[in-house]
């Protein structure tokens, strides 16, 4: 039986340790940004992007150094998105991770800078990555770029807040989350493939990657969703009821709580269907059912 | 004689013809990160960066298609920290080249993201530049990563953050702008190296055009300096003396207007006797000295 949360502390360790690494200080005038960056990056977080990246990789016998660092640019990725999320002009939140946020800490101005540095981060640490070939770094880079700018997750996020004080079709809905959220889950499983030279994303193998990544990311935000209607606020960390009380459009508002459940379980059963074939994808099959069935 | 001004423009059409193309709404949802980011890249600027880049890649026998996709990534870069520099939690200004800033006409939230996006649309161009090699792309996506980031430009922004409300000494005054402003322009000339498969900063080629780009960015700012001082408040479209109101350090609370003017020439030499002994350096001659005397 896969221990899902001990493998994600185990490898969350080593992605800590690597940023650690990647985001060290190089002269003294600058400390404040990088201080600003570690701030973040080095907090806990579950890291599932980068467990993908390696997830992935050694499902299609790729090299685990590499993975670690795809998996830390990903993770500045989605970091940096969070401290640009947090932000006054944003959603204006004053905790990140039970912590104080970037720019309660920093202000604004820093928190603004540091987030836009780790995104460079993220593209220098693919490119330099030394343990893969120039057409897997140079298709990470591709990946990375377009599955998080204006077509992918910032896309994603400027929908989200078109979609603030009104209504939204459930196609809209959709849409918006493929984008704000599962477009670097996909990003995480087509980086897994580059770590193991997979380049191409129309092999079969990737193809496969992609549509787990997507599926797991529908199944993740449905889960959100019920949890802000059942879940405990205790285990959650944060107040439940969140999204009636804003009166936030959610897959709840489209269908019951028990056709919701259903919904998710079915993604979560299309993403196991299209890796199951691949020997040594029991992690993965896990961490689907993990993330389905998780209280918090 | 080489008219500076002309070729300029005659550019820059070239490069918002190619941004026009690179930043076409993909999907009618997005629309407005990406008519944020066209507000932004369209607008008349003089377009140095992919100037720089062009004219390295001719000067080195570079592919011209190449040097336009390098360019159109670097004035990316420059305008998305330029849109971030004009939001509220930074300079707070709400007119940029005559026109109101990004943020006064979508509002923070929107140009804060489309800010991120472009710079994400900056790597998604270079690391998909067809015209280069993948050596080519891989070294292009790790100047602008590395030049852009917390140790090049990003890092002198946090640099002249804290500078603000206290006097700095020459020595930071120099870290401080040749990181703000000079990492960008020696990342341009590295991309024009890049467009010529000059793929290695070791090249005699690559190091004479970083040490040409560092002179004429530093005397670009020396110039700034003295123009704020002495020049034509019509003719530049700002107000002068700013400096002096805001009690900001430059390189005049170090030295006279006449030294200034002496240092900012004897820069400009330094950098044409980098590149004096290549065949068809002259246009990068005439540009330099044109900087050194703009008066505007």
């Amino acid at each position: 039986m896969v221990n899902i949360e001990q493998l994600l502390n185990e490898h969350s360790v080593i992605i800590t340790e690597s940023l650690k690494e990647y985001l060290k200080t190089p002269e003294k005038e600058v400390d404040e940004i990088f201080d600003s960056m570690r701030y973040s990056a080095l907090s806990n977080g579950k890291r599932i992007r980068p467990f993908l990246v390696n997830e992935f990789s050694k499902l299609f016998k790729g090299n685990s150094e590499s993975a670690i660092a795809y998996g830390c640019a990903i993770e500045l990725i989605h970091v940096s998105s969070l401290i640009h999320d947090d932000m006054p002009c944003m959603d204006n939140d004053d905790y990140r991770r039970g912590k104080l946020s970037n720019h309660k800490v920093y202000g604004d101005a820093i928190a603004l800078l540091s987030g836009d540095a780790m995104n460079m981060k993220a593209y220098e640490i693919a490119s330099g990555n030394k343990s893969a070939s120039l057409e897997s770094r140079i298709k990470a880079v591709s990946v990375i770029s377009r599955l998080s700018g204006g077509e992918g997750m910032l896309g994603g996020q400027q929908i989200d807040h078109d979609c603030e004080d009104k209504k939204v079709d459930f196609e809209t809905l959709l849409n918006m989350h493929s984008k704000k959220t599962a477009a670097l889950i996909k990003a995480s499983a087509l980086l897994g493939c580059c770590s193991a030279e997979i380049n191409d994303e129309e092999d079969e193998r990737a193809i496969n990657a992609v549509k787990y990544a997507s599926s797991i990311g529908l199944a993740f935000q449905i889960k959100d969703d019920i949890l802000d209607v059942e879940g405990d606020e205790k285990l959650l960390g944060k107040a439940v009821h969140a999204d009636a009380k804003m009166e936030k459009t959610t897959f709840l508002s489209f269908m019951s709580l028990d056709e919701a459940k259903e919904y998710a379980e079915k993604e979560t059963k299309k993403a196991v269907d299209c890796i199951k074939q691949y020997e040594g994808s029991e992690t993965l099959i896990e961490l689907a059912y993990w993330l389905l069935n998780r209280n918090k």
